[in-house]
């Protein structure tokens, strides 16, 4: 029950150390979420203009296994682990395609709040579409 | 007539040609920009809180001259070129502090948009203010 | 003769005035160029390591024309200007997909160096194969 | 025995939310790391160039307590929390200046490896001196 969507490492994703920053795996965990709403139909920007809320983090942790070069391809995995009340928590995979090697675990916890950036209970369509897809 | 801000180069800066990338010496620029938006007692909160502007980028422009590598120093320069009705164009320069040398010089042309995200006349004060500066 | 990727507009691309950041036009027109160079069976990572060539950007520039938005798709097309000893010449556009709107249109110029630092001609097989698809 | 620096948050550091990415957190803590560093006589550049040693992080963790602002400064501070045959592990905290607010706290574990990307014990020196600031 987990969405993989596949990115190229860019240039500007390296450092001096020839390998991707680590700032960045969470920013293709973060692309990977995304893609991972809208396989769902169910578009961060349609959660915003629907229901007004947002999905910032509250939580994000990932061990770094395995370096990541420029211009190879990254498969990046995403797996529902649980739909709270006012919180979803997603673990994260990515591995690099060439070797299938595991470069990266992690998870990300979000909250949701509103335009007055207050937390509020999950919209019940979303934690429904997301919890299908838990497992 | 020019303001300088120095910044350190970060690991998170540089990519696996062991330097600076080069989308990030305009994000220097930027930076700058800020600082002397503060400098002359006009910083851009305030001129978005007081006025509804923004000041978004219609051109940008970057000559590059010299690597700069992690940790080092660089001195970014602004000048203001022009303050025209709805616009303002600023120029830039990059120095190493090590040795002094030139690392990019560039420019960008900012407009005056509202939150309609219309172009209107720049605020009198913002106009007058950056034009004091101008040299 | 234009080569044209398309990319989807990142959460992290954007900026608090809803819009992606200026600087990051520059990084989707690079992200294009390294999908070219691929296009052409020659990736970047085979320029270096086959000839030792690195080719950083001595020149940028961006026209700003239109705002994209988070989670929108952009198509970004690379046209080779020119030619020349050391170096190369791209134009760039981005277009946002939805309406096809003009978001942005700029050039980078591109220098040959080599593992020292010092410029060198184009490897000949690289000059060739740009050439090719100059239009 | 922690030590403290002081960063304003740039408009680039901000997303469409209106606030610092969450993957900037992770930036300004490495940013404090670099600056500690040089703080105890001990710049990374030297560990790199006497030590051929490099420190890239095996585990990040970052808790999200409250949203930093385009313009606004925040205070971050790094503690050693652990000093082992290979890995150094730091504690930080990112404050808001204006409020003291805690706006984030977290952790990274960083590995010393050599240039064959081999893990190693970390030097002497370097041990030594991060040990003389644990706390």
């Amino acid at each position: 029950m987990a969405f993989t969507q596949s990115f190229r490492v860019r240039w500007v994703d390296t450092d001096a150390a020839g390998v991707m920053h680590f700032s960045n795996f969470l920013r293709y965990f973060e692309a990977c979420e995304e893609e991972f709403y809208r396989s769902i139909s169910l578009p961060l920007t349609e959660i915003q203009d629907k229901y007004g809320v947002l999905l910032p983090r509250v939580e994000a942790h990932c061990q770094y296994k395995a370096a990541c070069r420029f211009n190879e391809i990254v498969d990046v995995s995403i797996r529902v682990r649980e739909v709270a009340e006012k919180t979803i928590t997603y673990d994260f995979q990515m591995a690099r395609k060439s070797d299938g090697k595991l470069a990266a675990e992690g998870y990300v916890k979000c909250i949701a709040i509103n335009s007055d950036w207050k937390t509020v209970p999950l919209p019940e369509d979303v934690a429904e579409k997301v919890r299908e897809n838990q497992g």
